[in-house]
């Protein structure tokens, strides 16, 4: 099988004009397939600030009424994904910009209210893996905004690392997919305190460990869970990273 | 050769709820391969007002400074567009929103200042109609917002009834194309004051006449000049009318 590199980026790396042109020049020079998954919550928190709308995370995920989807819409949609394609064509890379309602991409279903409701949020139901490896494999470069839809017309915000996950998840099936997620650390850190202590591999038992010894903990535990679940579903390898480290893949593999 | 409608759909039809709704009905409903071109004018005013920035009309083009870019990125790229796309995939039409970014679809160059600076405003240099094609002969119907890119990073604004007569110029080649301008009247009138005072054919004998006569004036002229353009470049057929007559095609037929 052909290999494919998944690369999910953060909101603060695409957000920067500077750490995004970097970015831009490190994906472009990857060899093979590939496709980016972007954020850009900092960016919505923004403009809902300026338009007066109030940002409400609750477990770090951000609860979306319609004014919000707007928002996100707008700066997902619009703002940081033609932004990124723009700048990748400038790079010879035929990047094609997407949410999941484009082509039906990513089909997800409206988040069943428990303790929380998260307002217009989708849970990923099915991926169309045959499209976009069609896509893929005529060296286009798909560049994702977390957004969904529902089928029905609604379309729904949907976390970016969940997002990358179900992607190479999906297209663990036709290509070696390596799924890296870019932040803002080398990796997973033994010591948050200290951005040199990287964990280079983990392994379940591992992360179970360090989770209840309460060295792994808060939004790092959902991002890593997404992880094994990656690998369990066929993916080949999943690093935790800086977006510097793209070339590298340097960073905590997961496996 | 098969035939394509373009259609290209103002900014007060796809920004009402009702409206939209009713025009992706119609369009759903068309036959054959299609391909729609959207505003979104009055969206990007209102959002602009509310962040404070100001928008300025010269000859009926919007100056496009980088914040009113940001905006116009937003707004047509992101939130319409995307809105589009997912209310077309509720009617299982496959639809893909799409730049002139997207693929490097449409190259354009940034206006040169004359007597006016338009700002970060493309005038269309090269449409690759090849791509653009593939993508309608699978049955991917583009949905495409009126941003375009000067291949260096640079999106740029453009006009979209602009974007809609390059696009069908570009595809005259492959497909005989009927070029559908939607707005709010039903056709070129006679008598402005009077709605019913369609012209039916309009050739460019006659249109040099009632622009003399001061029958056709104002943003209409461009429009048709728009229209004419098209005609000699191969398109089949220009018709003008509003979004309520798609289905019907009657209006004012351009030959």
């Amino acid at each position: 099988m052909n290999r494919l590199s998944l690369i999910k980026v953060g909101g603060k790396i695409v957000e920067g004009h500077d750490s995004l042109r970097y970015l831009l020049q490190d994906f472009a020079s990857l060899n093979g397939y590939k496709l980016l998954v972007h954020g850009g919550g900092r960016s919505a928190t923004e403009l809902a600030a300026k338009l007066g709308v109030e940002s409400r995370m609750v477990n770090g995920r951000r609860v979306t009424d319609a004014d919000m989807l707007q928002i996100v819409t707008m700066v997902y949609g619009g703002l940081v994904n033609k932004n990124i394609v723009a700048g990748l064509q400038a790079l010879n890379v035929n990047a094609l910009g997407l949410t999941g309602a484009d082509l039906n991409l990513i089909r997800s279903r409206r988040r069943a209210v428990k303790d929380v409701d998260y307002g217009l949020v989708g849970d990923v139901e099915e991926v169309d893996a045959a499209a976009l490896g069609e896509l893929v494999r005529k060296n286009i470069v798909p560049v994702v905004a977390p957004i969904t839809h529902d089928c029905a017309g609604q379309l729904l915000n949907t976390n970016a690392d969940t997002v990358a996950g179900e992607l190479a998840r999906a297209l663990a099936g036709s290509f070696d997919v390596e799924l890296v997620f870019c932040f803002e650390k080398k990796g997973v850190l033994l010591d948050e305190a200290d951005d040199e202590s990287v964990i280079r591999e983990l392994d379940r038992r591992t992360f179970a460990d360090y989770v209840e010894r309460g060295i792994i903990q808060g939004g790092m535990i959902p991002k890593l869970e997404n992880a094994f679940a990656a690998i369990d579903a066929g993916v080949k390898r999943v690093v935790i990273t800086r977006a510097s480290e793209l070339l590298t893949s340097n960073g905590t593999v997961i496996q």
